[in-house]
């Protein structure tokens, strides 16, 4: 317990190259908001973003991640297939993920929940009010029993995913719609969570409730200290044939 | 499959004889209503009330019930405790049973699923939007994405329940909250499923949605035609202990 | 309820050409052993197999196929992609998919599981004895408390799946070894069942348990009544923003 | 996380009283044995008995316990309605739960599932070989892929529980059955674990994966630092009725 979590921020990083607003929100991208905050906790913290090699995501970062927080939304297609595999083998042993918002439609994302992970969505500058479901899980702590964000993108059911291991948050909008906006996952030995808020054009990672969710999810990620798994041919039985 | 489906209304039918507000809305009791909607369809339906003896609910009627509708309110405490065991060893027996809006409250839901059942309420007359969350569902099949109910009471969030086996539904209220408004459980061989809607000033049980869901949820709780489970004392292992 | 289920049995079907000793087993084919056991049931029945165009699965077969049946082992490699994406996208709008056996690695399986799907296996024709752990349960209709396989291959844990959706079956293996042989799974609006027994030199489909549970698999997975999902942008608020 | 989890371990003490073969065994009391383990790990700790006044379990001892272990067997019973009521209030106000071997059959157990809890059972000192089917949860942390007992009961299924919300642990006997041995599940706030092994005659409680899976079951159940929730009338809506 005493060794630090390793998290490394993946960003996009195009909506704050290429767009005014965006970049006037996050001026150094919303992997370094994200991180600013991280880096306050008790966390090690490192970024990576697209258009790095192999996006930032080499084999020996991955080897030194704990959780992998992944934000994109333009260029999901740009996303090499060698990297999602890699990164998904992480997931599979261990590592945990925690995707946001329009990360739902990441390729990492699809692949791991095996569904379309599609969605309703506006962008009308509305009211969330995001309601704690699950109040005695991890992810909640320190919470009210809700928080509200007073501009966000809504996105709206049916949310193509699996039935979620744990659902811990519930999401009300002022346009009428409703989303299930906190999402657990285990798959192999990695836990993966999915959180709703986060549209590139609201100050929405600055909020302190947003903020305490992701380092929640972070240490809920983490992977426990299991050993490796597994597989294959057993010739020999543990007991005899009789 | 050619046999009908054996359905009970139970109902507290209380309100409907005390308050000229809900006995105009429900002349002949809740029960009534939603059991003219329940011969309307494939299955033979009786009712039963609070006040007959045993209310209602004998050994014989329950051996002949394959789904037990619930809805209570002001008068939980008055039902028998026996009444209530009776009720749950039927359910764990393979015995549907659904309960509606006020029986969150009842003894036999909160037995059932062993959590307080509480949830914030509000009578206000307030619109609530039904969001289908689980669109491949039986007891979702024919509805919308959506549907409406212009004033209803409202049910909000945190709702102490066990996370559902399924959600189904998720409400939206003008008010500000959500609410998991379609829950499903496993018990024992039983099937149970929690439907919001309902309070007792509202001509909820007319709505074709509500009615609809409540007609799916039947089919779905029915029991499968499974042989009885025995426990106890296996003194004879079925393989030779070396 | 009065149409009959539409069932595609697909089988890759090289086992019974290329070795004696299965086709001894199955002369005509893993599928034409369970499709004449559907096919005496009231369901519709039609077979697919690798080898033919599209593998037999053509936009017009898949339209008319209620529930498809996977069995295949030796060539999972060889099932096109484009083929898989089709299947996945039926599933998503409401197809059942019973997943057999060795079908635990198909391509179709992994992309709806997002998981490895691996686990341990050994041929050594050992007794194999599949405990009911949710009698209530539809697949389990019929069954008693256990049936036994008197040969079979072992398949371990750990089994490399996302929790089940609702577990059926657990093995015991005379060698020693357990696993979770029938999982429960909703993907976007189609149901999806894996039922483990199954090895292609052994009689394992001519048990009438086995053969009872695929057919209840079946009715379980038939796609609900359900109108298609819409996503996408949503411009109008169904409320107005104040 | 530097405060630590304080833990009371409950043992129903009559068997290590009356059974010469129990006391051989467990001298002190099986709650000596785990808690002598417990003690030299990270947790504070205390036992509480049947016999004592309120059994132990006074409303001061209840506040000042994080997670409650329990072991009961002859004498359900005996324990008052009154001490289940406080108990499973304070789960549900977040105390973690771990419950042992034969307390599937106490009243806590049974109020906080809503199901009768049973099982089948023979004593003939068989062996059970536990498999890790969640190797990434925290409580199979630091096991192998299975741990054998060489002597212990048989539990066999159905085993009349609600489906876990994780399964952790399947258990092979050498008898011919198997039995879901390690469930985790959500109540209100509060984390209930349940674990399977334990006879009074065997020396299980000595064995270090048994005590390993105890100690990281606390480290699991330990409750979150969540707030409270309420409940109730929320006459005042957050949002303006229009």
């Amino acid at each position: 317990m005493s060794k630090a979590i390793r998290v490394t921020v993946w960003n996009e990083f195009r909506h704050e190259k290429d767009h005014e607003s965006v970049r006037a929100v996050y001026p150094d991208g919303i992997h370094e908001a994200i991180g600013a905050y991280l880096r306050g906790q008790e966390f090690t913290v490192r970024t990576a973003t697209l258009d790095e090699p192999e996006h930032g995501l080499t084999e020996a970062v991955l080897a030194e991640t704990d959780v992998l927080i992944w934000w994109g939304h333009l260029a999901h297609g740009e996303v090499s297939d060698a990297i999602v595999d890699r990164v998904q083998g992480r997931v599979l042993n261990g590592m945990g993920l925690v995707v946001l918002h329009s990360g739902h439609f990441s390729k990492i994302f699809k692949r791991l929940m095996g569904t379309s992970c599609d969605l309703k969505w506006r962008e009308a500058n509305e009211r969330e009010r995001i309601w704690v479901v699950a109040p005695g899980h991890p992810i909640a702590e320190g919470l009210g029993e809700y928080f509200e964000l007073p501009q966000e993108e809504m996105y709206g059911e049916y949310f193509d995913i699996p039935e979620p291991d744990a659902l811990v948050f519930v999401s009300w909008f002022q346009g009428g719609e409703v989303f299930r906006s906190g999402c657990c996952y285990q798959r192999g030995q990695g836990k993966i969570f999915y959180f709703r808020p986060g549209h590139e054009t609201h100050p929405t990672y600055y909020n302190p409730d947003v903020l305490r969710v992701i380092g929640n999810s972070v240490r809920w990620a983490a992977p426990s200290n299991n050993p490796p798994v597994s597989f294959g041919n057993r010739p020999n039985p543990l007991e005899t044939l009789g």
